[in-house]
C-alpha cells in the first residue's frame, strides 16, 4: 500500500492498560505491522502508573501472546513492533502531568497525531481539554472516542460539546464503531454500489423487510456496574445496530467520502419513525435472561450476576420493529434485535426480498423461498444470496441454495479485523467509517423516547431462558406480520 | 418418478438405422432406462430393410457400446432394455407395407403411441399420411418431427400442412428442438420465474444487450449436400437460436404449460423487427471459412469440402443484430451469431446488464465490469452470474467474480441429456418444450427476407480463417455499438 509511504504517525493510547487496548488495539496494530501495512510511527502508551518503556514493552508482549491469533506472534515482527512502543507516565485528565507527552510529541511536530481515548467517556471532555491546553493539537491531530457516547441525548450532547470545545473542527473527532470496520460491511458497500443488479431492487417495491440481529451467547462478563445502568437498547441498538441500519437503508451517496456518507446516514436516522408511548408495546419487546444453559453449560440468572441490582429491570434483550418514513422504505419494516445469553453468537443483516408475485411451477417442484441476502458479521463473516435454482435432472424441481458472495474463502487469506481497518483509517485521516456528532445525537433522539416510554409504563422486562432466542413476545413481533426471524428459516 | 408409473408406451422409430437414431435416440432411451425413469414400453425400430428383431437388437447393442458414455453400458440394464426392442420391416411412406406395424401396435391399442420421424423432412407428409391410412392414430398418439422443417416459409408451410392433414390436432405434433431440452435452458426458467430478483431486471431499463452465440469447431462433417443448400442461417438461426431468443425474451407466461409458453414465444417472434434489404448490410454478417487450423490441426477450405459447390456462396457463419419491438426490449439489441469451424465449441446466452450509473469507488479500486448472466450450453453446461465483489483486506478493491448458479457440481450427478428429457416429455405427452407450427412459420417469416436480401444483393460471404471467431465484420457489428462479444471479455 504505497499510499501510506509518506505517512508518519504518533498514536497516543490513553488508557493503555485497559481491556480494549490489550485485547484489540495493540494486537490490531501489531497485525497491521505483520502485514507490512502500518506506516512508520510510534505508539505511545499512557497510563497513570509509573512504568519504564522497557517494562511497558514486556507487558505488551505478554498480552500479544495471549490475544493474537495462533502463529501470529513472530519474533522478527515483534522486534520491529516493540521499537514503536514508548511509554509516557501521564494522568490524561490532568494538564499538569503532560510533560512527558509534550516532549515526546514535540520531537515530531509534523507526524499524524492520534489520541486514542480508551477511557471512561466521562473523561473525554477533561482529557480533550488537557490535550488542548498542553498545546498538542496540530492540524493533523485526531482524537478517537470509543462508545458509549452518553447515556441519553443530554449526556451525549454534553460529551460532544466538551470535546468540541477542545477540538472545534468536527473532522478531527473520530467516534469509532467497530461494526463499521467489518469486512462484510465493507463488502455490502461493494455489492450495493459496484453492481447494477442490486440497487434497483433495494427499495420497498422489491424488499419485503430487513432484519438486523446481534445475538450474543456471552453474558455481561463482569461489566455489571456498567451494563445494569445501560441495557441492551443503549449498549447495542443506539450505536451498532442503528449504524448497520443506516448503511443498509441509506441512499447511494454522491461520493464515498466522509461527508457524503455521513449525510446519507443522518438522513436515515432522521427518517426513523418515532416510537411513541402508545406504540411501545406493539413495536418493542424488552427481555431479561433467567438461568439456563448454553452449549450444555449452566449459566446464571441475570439478577444473580455481579454488580447487578437485585430488583433490576434493565433489559438484556430488545427487539424493535423500526420503520423508515421515506420514499424508498415506506412500508418496509426493519426488525432489530439484540440480546445477551442467546442460543448462539450470530450477528447478521438479512435483506428479505418480496415473494415472486405469481407461482409458475407445479406444486411438486417444491416450496419456493423468497430471495434473501444475508450479511453475516459474526461468528464467521460471510455474504450469501439465497436463491432458487433447478435441481439437476429430468423434471422441474427447485431448491433454495445459498450463493457465497464473499471472496475470503476464494483468497484463503486472513480477513483483517475491524479495528485494523479503522486504526489505519485514523492514521490516514479517513473518517468515512466513523460517526459524526450529529449521527450520535440523532440516534439518541430516536432512542430516548423509547427509554422514556418504558420507564413511564413501568413494565418489567419479559423473562427469557438463557440459551434461547429471547422472549416469545419477540417471535410474536414478527409472526404478527406473517414473517419469521431468519435463524428459524435455516 | 412415480408419475410415470401408469404410462405404457410404444415408440416407433422410423429411420431406425439413421445417424440420429444411433447416436442420440437409442442411447437416450437406454440412459432413461438405466436411471429407472423410462416407463414400461416398447421401442419399435422401423426401416426398409428386412431384419430380425434379434439382429436389430445386436445392431443396437453395438451402437450403444460406441455412443454411450464410459461405463454406462451394463449387461443387466441391456438385458432389460433389449426386451423393449422390436423390429418392424416397413417402408414408412408406403401404406401397403404397414402390416407388421399394424399387428404390433394392435396388441396394445391403449399405449401411448409415438411415431418418431428420423427421416428426411420431405417424407414427413407421406409418412404421416400412411400412418393415418393404416388407422394407427389413436387419441394418445404423437408424431415427432426433427428439423429442418422446410427450407423457407413456403416449404415449411407445405410440410406442416401435409402433416396436419394426417394429424389435424396440432397438440399431437411434436417438433423437436433439442436445445430446449438442455439442463441450463431449464435452469434459466427456474432462475427467471423462481426468483423475485431477476424478473424486475429483465428488461430494457436494466439490460444493455443480449448475446447468443452457437460456435462450433466442427465443419460440415460429411453433410455437404444438405449444408451447402442450407447455410448457417437456416441450419442454426431459424430454429435453435431463435428458440433461445424466445425463451430469454418472452414475457412471464401465466402458466408453464405448452399453450402459455408457445403463445409467449410466438409473440416474441412476431415482435422481431424485420430486417429489410436496406438494413441487411448493417445488421447481418455472412461468412464462409477458409483453410486454417483448429487445436493445431489443419482444416480444409469450405469450398474444398465434399459435395460443396466449387463456387458456393453458402454462409458457414452468420451474425445478426436483432431487435425486438416491444415494450420490454425496446432499444436492447440481441446479437446472434453462429458458425462452423470457429475457434472453440461454445454456445452461450449472455444477458449483459447495464453499467452502474455512477462510479462511486476510487480509481484504485479497479475496473468495474458490468453484471452479466452467462448461460452456457456447450461444451459444459453452466450458469454464472458475473458480479463485482470486494477483495478481502484493508482498502476497497473490487474484483469481478463469476458465481455459479448451477447445481450440477453440487449434486455431482450426471446431467441428463437434452434428448432424454425431450423423449420422456413425448412419452408423457408434455409438449411445452416443442415448437408449435406457428412458431416455425413465424420464424421463417423473419428469416426469409434476410435470405432474400442476401440473394438480391448478391454479395459473397466474408472469408474467415478456420479456427477464428469469424469474419472481422462480425466483430465490427458489436464494436460499432461500443460493445464486445463475450469471449473477448473472459
Amino acid at each position: 500500500m504505497s499510499a501510506t509511504a509518506s505517512i508518519d504517525f504518533d498514536m497516543v493510547v490513553i488508557g493503555a492498560n485497559g481491556d480494549l487496548a490489550r485485547r484489540k488495539l495493540l494486537p490490531s496494530l501489531y497485525l497491521l505491522d505483520l502485514d507490512s501495512v502500518l506506516p512508520p510511527g510510534r505508539i505511545i502508551g499512557v497510563t497513570r502508573h509509573a512504568l519504564s518503556t522497557e517494562a511497558y514493552r514486556e507487558e505488551v508482549a505478554e498480552h500479544l501472546r495471549i490475544h493474537l491469533p495462533e502463529g501470529a506472534f513472530r519474533d522478527d515482527v515483534w522486534q520491529r513492533f516493540a521499537e514503536r512502543l514508548v511509554y509516557a507516565h501521564v494522568s490524561a485528565a490532568d494538564r499538569a502531568s503532560y510533560g512527558p507527552l509534550e516532549s515526546l510529541l514535540g520531537e515530531r511536530p509534523d507526524a499524524e497525531r492520534v489520541f486514542y481515548l480508551s477511557t471512561p467517556p466521562q473523561l473525554y471532555g477533561a482529557i480533550s481539554q488537557a490535550v488542548r491546553e498542553a498545546g498538542l493539537i496540530t492540524d493533523s491531530t485526531r482524537i478517537v472516542l470509543e462508545k458509549p457516547i452518553g447515556h441519553d441525548l443530554a449526556s451525549a450532547q454534553a460529551i460532544n460539546h466538551a470535546v468540541a470545545n477542545a477540538f472545534p473542527n468536527e473532522d478531527q473527532i473520530y467516534r469509532i464503531d467497530h461494526y463499521l470496520g467489518k469486512e462484510t460491511v465493507q463488502n455490502l458497500m461493494a455489492l450495493r454500489f459496484g453492481n447494477a443488479l442490486f440497487e434497483p431492487m433495494w427499495r420497498a417495491e422489491h424488499v419485503d423487510h430487513v432484519q438486523i440481529t446481534v445475538a450474543e451467547s456471552i453474558g455481561i462478563e463482569g461489566r455489571g456496574s456498567y451494563y445494569d445502568h445501560a441495557g441492551a437498547l443503549r449498549d447495542m441498538v443506539q450505536n451498532h445496530i442503528l449504524q448497520l441500519l443506516c448503511l443498509v437503508a441509506m441512499e447511494p451517496p454522491a461520493r464515498l467520502d466522509q461527508t457524503s456518507i455521513r449525510e446519507e446516514k443522518i438522513k436515515v436516522l432522521r427518517a426513523l419513525r418515532p416510537i411513541a408511548e402508545r406504540d411501545v408495546h406493539d413495536k418493542t419487546v424488552r427481555g431479561q435472561y433467567r438461568a439456563g444453559a448454553i452449549d450444555g453449560q449452566p449459566v446464571k440468572h441475570y439478577l444473580d450476576e455481579d454488580r447487578v441490582a437485585p430488583d433490576s429491570t434493565t433489559e438484556t434483550f430488545v427487539a424493535i420493529k423500526a420503520e423508515i418514513d421515506n420514499w424508498r422504505w415506506a412500508g418496509v419494516p426493519f426488525y432489530l434485535r439484540t440480546g445477551k445469553r442467546m442460543q448462539q453468537r450470530q450477528s447478521e443483516i438479512v435483506i428479505h426480498f418480496r415473494a415472486v408475485p405469481h407461482r409458475l411451477f407445479a406444486d411438486k417442484a417444491g416450496a419456493i423461498q423468497d430471495n434473501r441476502l444475508v450479511i453475516r458479521l459474526q461468528p464467521n463473516e460471510s455474504i450469501r444470496l439465497g436463491m432458487m435454482v433447478k435441481v439437476p435432472g429430468i423434471g422441474m424441481k427447485l431448491r433454495a441454495e445459498d450463493l457465497n458472495l464473499n471472496l475470503a474463502e476464494t483468497f484463503k487469506q486472513r480477513t483483517p479485523g475491524a479495528y485494523e481497518r479503522l486504526l489505519l483509517d485514523v492514521i490516514r485521516g479517513n473518517a468515512t467509517l466513523f460517526m459524526h456528532r450529529e449521527e450520535v445525537e440523532t440516534a439518541w433522539r430516536w432512542i430516548e423516547p423509547i427509554l422514556d416510554a418504558w420507564s413511564e409504563r413501568g413494565d418489567a422486562p419479559r423473562a427469557y431462558m438463557a440459551g434461547t432466542w429471547g422472549p416469545s413476545e419477540s417471535i410474536a413481533l414478527v409472526v404478527r406480520d406473517d414473517r419469521a426471524w431468519s435463524e428459524q428459516l435455516t
